[in-house]
């Protein structure tokens, strides 16, 4: 809904029946007639022909001819409309210290293009910054239909680190040297011509499974990405809870009293204690050392030749065909994990726990033993569960909002 | 503002003058003129009057005779209007296990009556429940002024646990046995004959500095309660966070990771890990431990004869005289409150953090100490303040609570 205006009457009205009738036609899965248009914003017939007729001047939406459609006919078939989603396209971006991720959709958020970039090799920010320019701009090449070069309509990047949404640029990213202080939002709006947002990742996933995922039907969840950063975001009444500096959800610098001293100074080489705890590289530590009882076999071997990539994968597999050692092993990481998880539970109180990240495709005996760890730590224990989107999260989540902020130039 | 009625027009608007007018009222500190009210609300004088003549015959106002009214005179002295604030009354209770306060107030938010009740000696919840009656029908007699025995307009009952809300009642105190699952709001409700409301003491302290205190100014902050029982309550968007089960802000049930193992089952007692940390009495106990050295000196003989109310007033002083065995103690008692306060900060990034309870009483010494040791556990600091409302805090967000509840009756 927009802002009041000057004065109420007809014109309100209408505009505000053309706002129902386009936000149906843009999350409708196949295009709807007329009578399907009033049944689901109540209108009367004439008032969807009206906005239909005021948005089909916009360009908005087109008619179909009946015979376009392929859908039941009973009777004689009724005319449809469509509304023209590829008028324009918004672009997700995922930047993090390994990968770059791209996600191009269209106006009613069909992803039509991905773009996915290694950066591991990279030395520093502004080589990565030009790297997500660069897989933009082969992401937007990808849905040329024409001649024509459109410029996006909105792009929206997602950073670790401190994000300062309004000065376009970040204040801290230990993950990645050279990255804070870069002007990432003024670089990409001047090479791409159109509005670039920032936007903190962990954020963003819990944005994306809001969209599609398992937040769908919550108001109140927690996100938690538990990779080698450890981070979470927090959705309050169905809006992300950003916190009075934007830091809220710093998981990953929580002390959770490593090795009985309880005093770990805060950020030894920008990495906080949980996650020097129980990250991912901090796992695979564990693992070789819980292992090495018996150095010969199979799981020591494995772990002990492999990095975080191969090696988690290795170890939980190990542990959901029963292998003692490595249950063993993910059930004291699940406690670890606990001891973070426990404090976020019982301050925030969300009604879903949502895991994602590169740890959470340990699936269900992580899963499971998470569960279990966390349920004596806390009073009223939510449901935990697993991010379907996986590391897609992110990306789509920066398509959700880039799509969010397209919204007012959608308006007749 | 009231919800959307059948229709607009004259009357419509004719209501809003009212009700700007009437909060201007309510919240003068001097009857008003027709000119300051017109000013202030931005409506024209014959509007105002108009209003004026509206809660006039409602009896929710009255006109001054100039002659009553102790202003500066210059010129004809115009008429001022007044808000009967003494039409009705509310009254805030704040129950715990160790004393009832209770606070009434006119309609006004002015406080008429206070009724303290010592209530250590009770042994279990339906005697404390009849002592709260008891002490709400004697704070309601104070206020008294004819023979009318007149049912307050509403009671807001603030108690420690889980509260619900919605059934009335507490579904864990572990601090007071037997008052868990008492229909505490049917009991009074039958005996007052009024709307009773049932929330969480530590949410109705923010309400309360929210309303009077150090939290006035801002729309994100937390308050933690220090006390023998240690809880936060959040505020976000400038209104009190409750979580998905009501149950947000549990501070004193985190497990920091005492004495090296960090498995401390979750409440031994009842009491959580981090009250058995730093709570009152842990602190006191780490107080005789630490000055047992000097067994002879006065700080050890005189803690090892207090309990937690005089013990702990003796400790700050000895620190805020400089006593190095004292300062020692604060200094580590501030160390292991920030492994508890660090977490909250991390995780929900407030603009302040308003420390309250009866350890907050200590001061500047240990507030000096507190914001030292968080200082290297978070990645944005929040400014750090004492409550100024002190144990008052509960009771006159109970009262704040139960005015809001009344804000419909006061519609003409």
């Amino acid at each position: 809904m927009r802002h009041a205006t000057a004065g109420t009457g007809p014109h309100v009205l209408r505009e505000i029946n053309r706002d129902l009738v386009l936000r149906i036609l843009r999350s409708a899965e196949d295009p709807p007639r007329v009578i399907d248009l009033s049944q689901a914003t109540g209108l009367s017939r004439p008032a969807v022909m009206r906005a239909l007729a005021d948005l089909g001047g916009a360009g908005l939406v087109e008619s179909l001819d009946p015979a376009d459609v392929a859908a039941p006919r009973i009777g004689r078939p009724a005319q449809r409309a469509r509304f023209r989603a590829e008028l324009g396209h918004v672009v997700g971006v995922d930047v993090g210290p390994h990968k770059i991720l791209v996600k191009v959709a269209d106006l009613a958020g069909r992803v039509v293009a991905t773009r996915r970039l290694d950066v591991s090799d990279r030395t520093g920010g502004a080589e990565i910054l030009a790297a997500a320019g660069d897989a933009i701009a082969g992401g937007i090449a990808d849905v040329r239909t024409g001649a024509a070069a459109c410029a996006p309509w909105a792009i929206t990047v997602a950073s670790p680190g401190l994000v300062s949404t309004g000065r376009g640029d970040v204040r801290l990213t230990p993950s990645m040297p050279g990255w804070a202080g870069l002007p990432i939002v003024d670089v990409l709006r001047e090479r791409f011509d159109c509005p670039v947002l920032l936007e903190h990742d962990v954020t963003l996933s819990l944005v994306g499974e809001r969209w599609l995922g398992v937040a769908r039907d919550v108001d109140s969840a927690v996100f938690v990405q538990w990779g080698e950063r450890i981070g979470a975001s927090i959705l309050i009444n169905g809006v992300p809870y950003r916190g009075a500096h934007v830091a809220a959800g710093e998981l990953g610098f929580l002390d959770v009293g490593t090795a009985g001293s309880g005093d770990t100074p805060l950020a030894a080489g920008g990495v906080g204690p949980f996650e020097r705890l129980v990250g991912a590289q901090a796992i695979l530590t564990l693992a070789r050392a819980m292992s090495a009882a018996d150095a010969g076999g199979a799981l020591h071997r494995t772990l002990s030749l492999a990095g975080p990539d191969s090696g988690l994968p290795a170890l939980f597999a190990a542990a959901a065909a029963g292998d003692p050692t490595a249950t063993a092993i993910v059930d004291t990481v699940a406690h670890r994990f606990a001891r973070g998880l426990a404090p976020l539970i019982l301050l925030v109180d969300p009604q879903r726990v949502i895991i994602g990240g590169g740890v959470s495709r340990a699936g269900a005996p992580l899963l499971d033993a998470v569960r279990a760890a966390v349920a004596g730590r806390v009073l009223e224990t939510p449901e935990i569960t697993l991010s379907p989107l996986g590391e897609e999260s992110v990306a789509l989540g920066a398509v959700r909002h880039a799509l969010d902020s397209v919204e007012d130039r959608l308006r007749v």
